[in-house]
């Protein structure tokens, strides 16, 4: 290694600390910190933030990265470091191009959006989200001019989320699925509804962890590599390589939930507990590709857990830990957790709406972007679409377009990212099929860990090394396709429902 | 204020950042940290823990100390600011002394002397860890010929655990100690022993949290400003003011020793969670008395939790979580959790023969320190005062001398505080029942928010702002005395015992 090198490694080294600490504090604010100690978490969380972002625009860094980047020294980097030079380096230069001035008022002018957000959806009352909303979308459009001058800024946006994805692939994409998807929905909706009732009963917390901790090692999570925490909402969060942990959130009258977050959740962490070790401390580690991420989650989450046959081999546990479900039948059980009904909320949408949910909202993006429709339009927008795309509409903002939080912070063109990767699970589960044979005699034979094994050779070994484009034309050698998740969609529910 | 206490504040907000993520990663390390994923935080808190110890020893803070210590500054101090120059300055002005190679060569030697000390007490064989030891004793003499030039040894490390104390006032409490319960052991070693095999169960552990959750509430622990976890051994942990943590350990056949863990922890928790919010971020908040500290523990432990009109109240409770206190009457568990037998192990003694093995080692370290008697004589040593003390001989190191890993980080001089706290007890329980009445009235009519009040005001309140022998002047009005700890025991097990 030349000296440049060897000085790159230890300032790396020194924001893997920062890094890890930063997750930490976050990891204890939303599973651990009593109320009387989150004040003092949130300070700390700024201070090394602070450290964190001073370190990443540090001249001494900059200078480090332009020294790698001379192809004397660049081409005898392995692919992990080339990676890490060439997307820090990227960064680096954004970030340098935004005014200071700019920069703390867009940091300040976050905060106080994700406040008002929050007002506004607990008074559902969008007028105190509007100024705010239309602030972050006009910062938005002036950063992107600031870091990526004469780029269209909606795909810079997309790009942010999913290295390599642009609009005119989404277009495609969503388009064919909205195309496909709205006949087979029309036919469901008048199609009988199951009885969900049978489900009404107590469902013990403690023994709900438990099932949880049975069904993470279950699927192939790492209990030695990951551990598992209550927070308000699910989610999953990395302390660094060998350390991914996924958080739950349990009722007392609906299991059903907090076993499919669990599943969904322990897929994410799979991914993370999986990257190649050699990788740790790079840029590699750190998968910041959304879709692919959202990819690994739905597909244990659905393509997997949604599946008759994932439960064949334990449904007998499913009573062991949770007594009521002695008298509930397997096939009672699946025709619920596959049950289609549209719905104004996402995050609580069944698997064949939820893509309508993000397509509404990528169509809104792209109204805000590249129409130019200002903020004062968009509750009007978002109810004619949910008319058009799911029929309803909503009797509030807050069930309506206050329900996330993702633009109050300025995530715009975070929420495609989520119908990605459900277009990639079909592509990754026609390619395993192809290898291993039919998913659902794996399944049935219990041998789900073939599939773990699988994904962890195709996918989650590399990382954040390849783009989701390169991951998908490397695995499944042919260009991303919305055709297998359709066929798998119509073929799943035309059966459930017989169409 | 001026410009120096300003630039003051701000370094010590400064300091207090890095302790909280210090905290927090000794917190996650000891009960979340999944296997994998401890290296990693072990290598994180080296590095907070040297850029810590950095900041306390820059020359930036060495001169604000210096001017804050000046009359025309620390005149305008408040008590907590006060305090803290004057503590801090002593400890930079103590580790400037200490020459830089020796300092790295202690670090070292003690980390590898923690590794012989684990590696001995795994096998039962001294010969791995005596030569460790013996450095340790070694380097420990240099440190503090560096340190404090021309004090005495021993005094100087009784006052790093519990300042203002000193080796003639503990030598008079622990004689007077040894004198009196010696004979009192003798009586109960000869009266019937009560039959332990009644509370032959399995108590389910979720059940156990949530008895001890009920009981950390019900001796005045707050859920708002603290937590609960599991780790290996029960500890308390501050991460702050308002973040006090306290963890425990479960065994599925025996209740007693969580449930007493939890309201020893919760006892250092109290305290903690009741110091003078003002103090945050000065010295006065970090409680490093740590017989003081212990006195709370113990308090809480044996003066109230082992007191029979503790469980009065509350006993139903018991029987609720574990359904099988159902079958034991309030009288045979209360015999139980004073059942007198001598043993081996310090961590599992009861309240009557642990005094034994403080003075035990508070013999041993006096040898060492005093006489110079080396480490190769100290298992034989051991072993003559647990016979003269206890009647009886460890089979093996593991039991005897091995047992606790103390002395092999070099924290000589830290056991006595173990029993000072005891003897504090005794002192407060006097004032207590002039100032409140009987305690067991207190107790028995579920009146003991009123003790924790007290201890609160009393005690808790001022952090460490005042020594501990200042404490005991300030709210008993007399000098430390052993005399009303022994009348408790005294009283206590003639009555159990039936002497």
């Amino acid at each position: 290694m030349t000296d440049t090198q060897n000085k790159f490694k230890e300032y790396l080294n020194k924001l893997a600390q920062y890094e890890q600490v930063i997750a930490l504090l976050q990891w204890d604010l939303k599973t651990a910190a009593p109320e009387n100690g989150t004040a003092s978490k949130i300070e700390a969380l700024s201070f090394f933030s602070t450290e964190y972002f001073r370190l990443m625009t540090a001249e001494e860094f900059g200078s480090l990265l332009k020294a790698l980047s001379a192809p004397e020294e660049f081409d005898s980097l392995n692919d992990a470091m080339k990676i890490t030079v060439t997307r820090y380096f990227r960064d680096y230069q954004k970030s340098k191009n935004i005014p200071e001035d700019f920069f703390t008022e867009y940091v300040n002018a976050s905060a106080h959006s994700e406040q008002a957000w929050e007002a506004a959806k607990r008074a559902s009352d969008y007028s105190i989200f509007l100024p705010h909303l239309q602030k972050m979308i006009d910062m938005t459009k002036q950063k992107i001019a600031f870091t990526d001058p004469g780029k269209e800024i909606y795909d810079v946006l997309l790009d942010t989320y999913e290295e390599g994805m642009d609009s005119a692939t989404i277009d495609r994409l969503f388009e064919e699925v909205k195309k496909e998807l709205v006949p087979l929905l029309q036919k469901i909706k008048s199609a009988p509804e199951p009885d969900s009732s049978i489900f009404n009963a107590h469902y013990d917390i403690d023994s709900q962890k438990h099932l949880q901790d049975f069904l993470l090692s279950y699927i192939g999570f790492s209990h030695k590599s990951g551990n598992t925490a209550e927070s308000e909402h699910p989610f999953t969060l990395s302390l660094g390589l060998g350390d991914s942990r996924v958080t739950n959130h349990y009722s007392l009258n609906d299991p059903i939930s907090a076993i499919f977050s669990a599943i969904h959740e322990g897929g994410h962490a799979i991914f993370e507990q999986n990257i190649n070790p050699s990788f740790e401390k790079t840029a590699a580690a750190s998968v910041n590709l959304l879709g692919l991420h959202e990819s690994q989650s739905r597909f244990y989450e659905n393509i997997l857990g949604r599946n008759i046959h994932f439960w064949e081999p334990i449904y007998e546990k499913l009573g062991e830990f949770l007594p009521k479900f002695k008298e509930i039948s397997l096939e009672d059980f699946c025709r619920e957790i596959n049950h289609v009904k549209c719905s104004f909320i996402r995050t609580e949408a069944d698997e064949l709406t939820y893509p309508f949910h993000i397509i509404l909202r990528y169509e809104i993006e792209k109204a805000i972007f590249r129409e130019g429709v200002t903020a004062d339009k968009l509750p009007e927008l978002w109810n004619q679409k949910m008319e058009e795309m799911l029929g309803i509409v909503p009797s509030n903002d807050a069930e309506g377009i206050l329900q996330d939080m993702h633009w109050s912070d300025g995530s715009f063109g975070y929420f495609p990212t989520y119908l990605l990767g459900t277009i990639y699970d079909g592509m990754f589960l026609e390619q395993i099929e192809k290898e291993l044979g039919s998913l659902d005699s794996i399944l049935a034979e219990g041998r789900i860990s073939q599939v773990t094994k699988w994904l962890n050779e195709n996918i989650h070994q590399y990382g954040s090394l390849y783009t989701s484009k390169e991951v998908i034309q490397r695995v499944c050698s042919r260009e991303i396709s919305a055709e297998p998740i359709i066929r798998y969609f119509k073929e799943k529910y035309s059966k459930i429902y017989n169409l």
